[in-house]
């Protein structure tokens, strides 16, 4: 979500998305200062630093404010989402999965290094994630805290893998029903976890907190409707990842079920759903309501 | 370690190894009540159950009580180290990286299933094992400190496995060295972690932790030793995965490097310092004293 576009809306967008930065340098710091191989570390850099939009850690930061912490005290749970989002990505893209060559229009890390190198290192960034918010965070309360919701998303969202890649037969759950399932393991439940995070960071009350988890939930199912949209809409070179591949591959999308219409109206109903949960927050929580119409409307 | 063979030997074994079905069944359960999709259940049930030495969660569990805490305390971290063990070898088994047919005398996870089911049931097995740990432990700084701990292990583990199988040229260190740091680094930091953990759920002193974790270092070691020369003075029957695939890539191993019989010596060595590091620990000790004089002289 950065860039280098100029205009009044794209100065806004990079004054949202500065905590991507911020959590670049912490990675980055921490990635050098924890002992491991270097063809590994260079393997995590490369799947980690240098591209991606960040929303997930700015979510978690940007939650964190809107309750009254500060940036700095949700880093290290941002940078840990980042990790598992990206290892994510990495175990995704392995030929024996999705078998994608390009990733934010680079090769994927795979074809960068070796399929071996990519399993091992998408399952280092997922034990460095847990390695961060279980070392980082005080008091012991919090750290348990947020290490306990990481990992329940985190393992929900590879529920999410599974239903998606490798559904089975059921007959009890209409084609919708199974989409909404899919999206909500997949992308909702590290999307919903990292306004949660932010959230604990900053103390939240059980009030606020119920609220970040219901704007959560809302941008990411529309994050996801609108992934589907771009996926038919958008050429691969605009995304800098393949176009048209859940339509080429048959799979459940919400334009290919309500159509392309119908799937912005639902865009639409999930952005006002997100300003809705956030309605007794007051100003703090104005970048949240901004990523939110950004994500909205975003191009790639 | 389990087994039916009878005599006073095995009948011994039996009962040092009795904490290997307490974690069975604990594993089981766990699995029964995390919501997840059917057939990633039954991936991670397949790799995770009904086979197995378990020697990871004994050394957890026996730990504890030589501290004085009871097996009940160490449950949780105990199943968490098997999961994260296993999913090691899910991973480890893959074409890409090990490519193996065979494990515990059954076909391999993606072989009875699909690759792609084997990369995602290994990543959901080390994510369960975090959810474990950060959710069933308390006070939260032993929760806090034992998920720290599991997610250094863990990364170090997955440091190894790079240090093993995609060494870099490094002209600095002797074939010796490079071993040495594979070993510490691919078993011996999950058995170090095991008693570290054990040691943790009790309450133990410095003193005694640091006792148990010199006691880890040194099984660690010789487990491996032992294992370098199972790889070539067993058959693959006994084994129940394939024998002398070491030797056969071309692998640096113990016998390898000093040949069988200083390998041997290794071994005794070892088990003496295991010993050793155990010298203040009084009676509840036993059972780790026999567990190692167990794995000195194991046969598979």
């Amino acid at each position: 979500m950065g860039g280098t576009a100029t205009g009044p809306r794209h100065a806004q967008l990079d004054d949202l998305t500065q905590p991507a930065g911020w959590v670049e340098a912490y990675m980055a710091r921490f990635l050098e200062q924890r002992p491991l191989p270097r063809n590994l570390r260079e393997a995590v850099r490369y799947a980690l630093l240098g591209a991606g939009k960040r929303l997930r850690p700015i979510l978690v930061i940007r939650s964190c404010e809107a309750v009254g912490g500060s940036a700095e005290d949700a880093l290290a749970p941002a940078a840990a989402m980042e990790m598992i989002h990206c290892f994510s990505l990495v175990h995704d893209d392995l030929p024996a999965m999705d078998d994608d060559d390009l990733r934010r229009g680079r090769p994927t890390l795979h074809r960068h290094t070796s399929e071996a190198m990519a399993i091992l290192a998408g399952d280092v960034m997922m034990g460095l994630a847990f390695e961060l918010v279980s070392s980082r965070l005080h008091p012991p309360e919090l750290a348990q805290r947020v290490c306990s919701e990481l990992a329940a998303a985190t393992n929900d969202m590879i529920a999410g893998q599974v239903y998606d890649t490798l559904p089975e037969h059921e007959g009890s759950l209409e084609p919708l029903e199974q989409l909404q399932r899919i999206h909500k393991h997949k992308t909702g439940a590290l999307i919903r976890c990292s306004c949660r995070m932010g959230a604990m960071c900053a103390g939240a009350d059980q009030r606020q907190l119920e609220a970040l988890t219901r704007y959560g939930e809302a941008v990411g199912l529309m994050f996801q409707v609108v992934d589907d949209l771009l996926d038919v809409t958008q050429t691969t070179e605009n995304l800098g990842k393949a176009a048209n591949k859940d339509a080429d591959k048959g799979k459940l999308t919400y334009p290919g079920l309500l159509g392309v219409e119908a799937s912005r109206s639902e865009v639409l109903r999930l952005q006002a759903q997100a300003h809705q949960a956030l309605r007794d927050l007051g100003d703090r929580a104005d970048p949240l309501r901004q990523l939110c119409d950004f994500m909205a409307v975003r191009e790639r």
